[in-house]
Order: C-alpha cells, then sequence, then structure tokens
C-alpha cells in the first residue's frame, strides 16, 4: 500500500511561483513527487508511469508495448484535445482563474469551448462501441477522461446527457460510482 | 531495419479531414502508423513507444521504469510548454497556418510567443549543467525539443544565441550535426 505525505500549494495565493516551488518543479507546475532519493519527478502522467512500475497490479497503462502504445495513444488524444481544450476554454474566460493566466483572451477561450464540443462527440461514438475510453478495460485514459469531464461540469457547466451524448453521460455516471472516484473527497 | 512506406497528406489542402483520413484518425490528426494488421496507431508520441518496443536499441526512452518516468516528464515539459506554446503561436499569428487555425487569435498567438520564451530560458539553464535535454544521453526529449526549436526557427525566426541563450544555440548546433537531423532531407 503506498503511503503519501500530501504538501498542499495554493495556487490563488501563487505560492507555486515561490523559488521553494520552482526548486522542485522549475516551470511552476503541479503536482511533484519527492522521491526517497531526494529527486523531484514532475509531470502527472510521468508520475503515474513511475507509481505503475513500482506498483504493475492493477495494471492502467498497458500490460505489452503493443497496448500501452495503444492506451498511450487513447490517453494523449483524451488529455491534449478534450481536457487541453476545456482547460484552454476556462483559464481564459473563468475570472477565478484569472490569478492563474494572465493574460487571459476570452475570444479564443470561447472558441476552445466550442471545439472541445467536436473531441466530446467523438468520445460519445468510442464510448458508443466500447465500454471503457480506451478499450474493454479501465485504464488511465478513463481516469484522465474523468478528470477532464468532472472539470467541465464544475467550471463550464458541460453536461454531456443534455448535449445530446448519451454514452458519454452514462460512462461517467458509471466512472463515478467507483470507490477510487471519491478518493479526494 | 524498419522500411516504412510513407503516404502524404496535405493540411493545406484539408485532406487531413477527408473521411478516408478520419478512417485512420477520427480527430484528423498526422501522422498514423498503419500496422501489419491494419490497425492504426495515431499520436507521434504513443508511435514511438511502439517502435521502441519492437527496436529495443539504442534505446530513446528509458531503460528502467525510473529512467522512463524522468525521460517522460522532461519530454512533456518540451511538448507541452516548449512546443505547445510554439504551435499556439505559430498558428494563431502566421498567415500561412491560417487554413489550419480558424479561427486565429493574433493576440493570444503573440503571448504565447513572449510565454514561450521563459520555457527555452528554462532550457537554456538546462542546457548549461547537462549535455542533453534529459541528463547526460541521447533521448526522445532531443528529437521533440530539436523539432520545436527547428520549427521556431522556420516560423517564429527564433535564434536562441542572438536572445542570448548560448547554451540552447550551442546544443541546437550539436544536435543538427548529427546525420539523423537530415534524415528527413
Amino acid at each position: 500500500m503506498l503511503a503519501l505525505e500530501e504538501v498542499a500549494v495554493d495556487l490563488v495565493k501563487g505560492e507555486h511561483r515561490s523559488s521553494d516551488h520552482r526548486a522542485r518543479s522549475p516551470l511552476a507546475k503541479v503536482p511533484v513527487l519527492e522521491l526517497d532519493d531526494g529527486r523531484y519527478l514532475g509531470e502527472t502522467r510521468a508520475i503515474c508511469s513511475y507509481l505503475e512500475g513500482l506498483y504493475p497490479e492493477p495494471n492502467l497503462m498497458g500490460d505489452s508495448f503493443e497496448e500501452r502504445a495503444f492506451v498511450e495513444m487513447t490517453d494523449r488524444r483524451v488529455e491534449l484535445y478534450l481536457f487541453g481544450g476545456i482547460m484552454n476554454c476556462v483559464r481564459h474566460t473563468h475570472p477565478g482563474l484569472a490569478p492563474l493566466e494572465q493574460p487571459q483572451f476570452e475570444d479564443f477561450g470561447r472558441s476552445q469551448g466550442e471545439k472541445v464540443r467536436e473531441v466530446a462527440r467523438w468520445l460519445d461514438e468510442e464510448l458508443g462501441r466500447q465500454p471503457f475510453v480506451a478499450g474493454e478495460r479501465f485504464t488511465i485514459a478513463d481516469i484522465t477522461a474523468f478528470c477532464a469531464i468532472e472539470f467541465a461540469r464544475g467550471l463550464m457547466r458541460f453536461r454531456p446527457g443534455a448535449e445530446g451524448m448519451a454514452n458519454l453521460q452514462d460512462w461517467r455516471d458509471r466512472i463515478a460510482e467507483r470507490p477510487s472516484a471519491h478518493a479526494g473527497g
């Protein structure tokens, strides 16, 4: 069982830009994993790769190199085009995100909010053919997609079901029932 | 030795948005690798993971799971914050990219062009401490960074040396002398 001590970094107060945090993360990003040997590992997906190396079961990132490549493909599509578009929309249009995104470009953000619907419709079609984002079983791509959809739910009021994406809504509701979906409280 | 048949997709003519290409790549992206069993693998980094699985030597993505995680961390920093910022700048400010990015938001693009300098300065500092982007040896992160810098050279007229980033310039010039840097012609 993995036990991690959590240290909060207050983004709204700009603590991520402090010299203390930059010593852990030179581009002022969160999260960062501090290893026992004192090194700092940043970038969420790289931290997941490291943790999956330490705890290979249950496998979430692909068993063979071939499956790993296909899971990575899908995880990137979800992260770069779905989550990335949602982040761009929220960071450039939401007043609450102004401390994190300066300057905000509202027209750009609104345009990203429209484009992200195209990506969500692709995911909705995928989920009409298969039970999970990357295929027949639960993987990291489901985690990435769930975080993206929950972020869009909270900050863009995005409800897939209300926009005709019934498969995406069903999948979201199924994932939300998993115990790990509530782990953060 | 790997031999791949190349099939060109003309982005300026919009061929990537054709139904033929969408059958290979549902979000209309390039490149895509067609496998012998007829499946299509998209996303450049996922294709690299697959090819490294087939041809493990020379290793470019990390030997142990631990090294793989640190290479992935650095590769992501280069891809998401350096290359991503360069792409945003060029796609939103360059008239030649208008067929690929509609609508273009010029103010956003110019702002991204400024922010990308901060990331380039981080990379310049790293390269003052170590010979390659991810450390002591050549990895995929050098390939990603070289593509980013060459893209910025061509389309943003970015010259690291002329902007006080001597380490980044020296590294770029060293990488440009490698035979593989000319492989594309």
